[in-house]
């Protein structure tokens, strides 16, 4: 049913709408929301559902600004973008807050089987590798199926190797096999090199079958020796996977340029825009995205999409005649790609408070339609919580039984020092296929799902502005 | 159905086998083969449909040798690789005859759109493309949405500017999107330099939305300046597109590097191997395809493919106890990409004269499920070509009512030349999502699909070895 054509699933929605809102009747009327406020809320689902303002601005940030890695020009271009078009949009406060880290740059990374078939593979360095020695490195690959493996290799077994992990991401709807992925990219480095290796292969975490590889953050182990570490395609790892099949040694070539500029070396910033409450200005909604990005592709996904809708939605809220009760916060977060460099500098400057954050949701999870919603609320709110699945359950969204909800990204940090949260979850099924690559485009996202999913984001943020109820544990 | 699932769709074939074949009853007994040879077809299908053999070659030649242009390492090891493999498959005879050409080598190829908005984008040089000027060339970019819109320019209209096509394939199951689109690629840049323009910059012939350009060979009209051809990534396409709506004058920046040697630069080889006919040796059943393939990717769909099926079928009969009546003659022609060089030589070394080829078909379309046939033979023999219609239908397989059938790309020159011949028709929906790309690799094909297409080649060889008729005209 997710994967049913966008276009007819708008439509339906739409021919459906106005009926469903008035009908519904909650078990606990003094925390309802007014009679008035539903028609609000059904006159924001008609308006957000018609409205291609999230498609417009991702494709305004895309074209005008395009990737965006802390620290490089794109970096800078979208803190101005997105700072004027707050303003434009009508947002009744915007400014920035200073983020500072360091600026990781890419150069070239090539990379080749020599032999026994000699064949040029496609890689990206990971996000603050090192560098190649000059000219690059020429070395036999030892290879690994997965990180366990590697852990397993004896001391020095590895001198003078390049090591190569080839465990492949599975795909699901809720992109749970990213998580057994990751660790080779985040830790592998150091594991190898602690076995003497001179340099990390390993296959990219995605699940699709480009020729494109997929980037991302990896650390290095204080006091190992930093070797290089590279992704490198689905199709060139199966290729590599069946050279070594034939049991000769497969020698490798490798040559990547990166700068590690000096700590604090980049200043980005978060851009924060409100619509300001009308009766508890100080009582907060919060709901964002990040602006950074990888430095491949043009960031449509990872996060256009959550800056797009999230900006939406508060311009949507924005046009009505009045303000809601409480101010909607827009928070598009500095430098998550690197480690949540902007989401910890805001709590940093709020010295961990953020109790007067009453409700909040990120968005960081694909082009998906949103299937799920899970509240991590106080108890005493989750009949409201009960009321507001009403309201989206028409745009095909399920209420899960649990109230552990953490927010996405950034915002998980919010959720851990106290920020009542709603997970929305999205079908994630093709998300890895895109997810941190040079085919993170526009073209990806689909326009009617993105109406459907911006129109949740909007109900969510005037909801939350107006539920006569506390959401705070 | 097309697209239902492969392996599902296999395990159906299997389980219905056996039963269908022995119970047609043909219109025309005097035409028909024998009941042995229907147990004989019986038996190669369930051998077939349980063999793996055309996916190992496809396997060992993308592993092995790789991408292989006409003059390329590449090129010579697929000559080395498809000889061995005809040997050991225990083909009777195996030969090569000589092809040359020109050599065309690409080196690097670099574009950026340098303003409003600067990006980084996907270009490869058109197979035959000149180089830029040393350092590149920057200019304006002129939009046409069309080659009409091109050739409607006017004259000096572009002098000095960077012509662009942004004309989109569209998709359908059999490829006829592709007509449309590749008139841009083959003569554009003759027409684009008839105006005055520096460079042509078109949108890839492809269906996909990845970022990988789509090679493909292009001509330079003879008495007009050659200027630099690249096809552009579809979302780069996009992206330039996007730009260009905003009514700012483009900028953009080309640098590509290619060497055309002299005339002849190239030897490279037709490699056939035959299994010999046991009472009509002289009589040539044709099947083919072509070993070059594209400077990029692995060429495991074009045309791997068609080398492990056809190879496939050829051995899978030389395992039967007995040789076929006719002659079964697999032919690999050099140089297909580039316009067909190994087809011509084959007939220049036979004075045109094809009359002992009695029936022919070709492989050249890629990884979809085989859904149609159309013959092209004489009228007497419709009614055997309908006997062995209804061997294959079990497998998917219509009879197209039409008697115009063609054979594909090299073989279409053998038709011309008076070969009667076979055109097995597949769902190319896909197809162009990967044709001339990096993104050409064997994991685009599937095992089980290709099983049943091997096997319809495998079928087809021996019925028209063994048929008691004439197909030709």
């Amino acid at each position: 049913m997710l994967k049913s054509n966008p276009l007819a699933r708008l439509t339906k929605i739409l021919s459906l709408s106005g009926a469903v809102l008035t009908s519904v009747m909650f078990s606990s009327a003094a925390m309802a929301i007014t009679e008035q406020d539903k028609a609000v809320l059904e006159q924001l689902k008609q308006s957000s559902l018609k409205s291609d303002l999230s498609y417009q601005l991702i494709e305004s940030l895309t074209t005008e600004v395009g990737n965006r890695l802390m620290g490089t020009e794109g970096d800078k271009r979208s803190i101005d973008w997105a700072v004027k078009k707050m303003k434009a949009l009508g947002f009744d406060k915007v400014w920035t807050e200073e983020v500072k880290g360091t600026y990781w740059q890419r150069g070239h990374a090539h990379a080749e089987i020599v032999s026994p078939y000699p064949h040029h593979v496609v890689v990206l360095a990971l996000g603050g590798s090192v560098s190649t020695p000059k000219g690059g490195l020429e070395a036999e690959v030892v290879h690994f199926e997965t990180l366990a493996d590697l852990k397993a290799a004896p001391d020095n077994s590895l001198d003078g190797k390049i090591a190569f992990v080839s465990y492949r991401m599975t795909k699901h709807i809720d992109g749970k096999g990213y998580g057994p992925a990751v660790g080779t990219r985040v830790t592998g480095a150091s594991v190898a090199a602690q076995k003497g290796a001179s340099a990390l292969v390993m296959r990219s975490v995605g699940t699709d079958n480009n020729r494109t590889a997929h980037t991302g953050v990896m650390r290095y182990q204080e006091g190992i020796k930093k070797i290089p570490a590279v992704a490198l395609s689905n199709p060139d790892a199966d290729l590599l996977v069946n050279q070594l099949k034939r049991q000769h040694p497969v020698t490798f070539k490798l040559s990547v340029d990166t700068i590690t500029h000096h700590d604090q070396s980049a200043v980005s910033a978060n851009v924060i825009g409100e619509i300001t409450g009308s009766e508890l200005p100080d009582e907060i909604v919060a709901i964002g995205a990040h602006l950074d990005s990888w430095d491949v592709g043009t960031g449509a996904l990872d996060d256009g999409l959550g800056i797009g809708m999230t900006m939406a939605a508060a311009a949507q809220i924005a046009q009505l005649e009045q303000r809601p009760k409480r101010t909607i916060r827009v928070i598009l977060f500095a430098a998550e790609e690197v480690g949540l460099l902007g989401a910890k500098e805001y709590l940093v400057k709020r010295n961990d408070d953020v109790s007067n954050h009453v409700l909040g949701a990120e968005w960081d999870f694909g082009m998906g339609p949103i299937y799920k919603m899970t509240p991590g609320v106080g108890a005493d709110a989750l009949n409201s919580i009960r009321e507001f699945a009403q309201v989206i359950a028409p745009l095909g969204v399920a209420l899960s039984p649990r109230n552990d909800g953490v927010a996405q990204s950034d915002m998980s940090l919010l959720t851990k020092a106290g920020m009542p949260s709603v997970n929305f979850a999205p079908d994630g099924t093709d998300y890895f296929d895109y997810h941190h690559t040079e085919n993170d485009t526009l073209d990806k996202v689909n326009p009617d799902d993105l109406k459907i999913n911006t129109t949740i984001y909007t109900l969510f943020a005037y909801y939350a502005a107006q539920a006569p109820v506390d959401f705070r544990k």
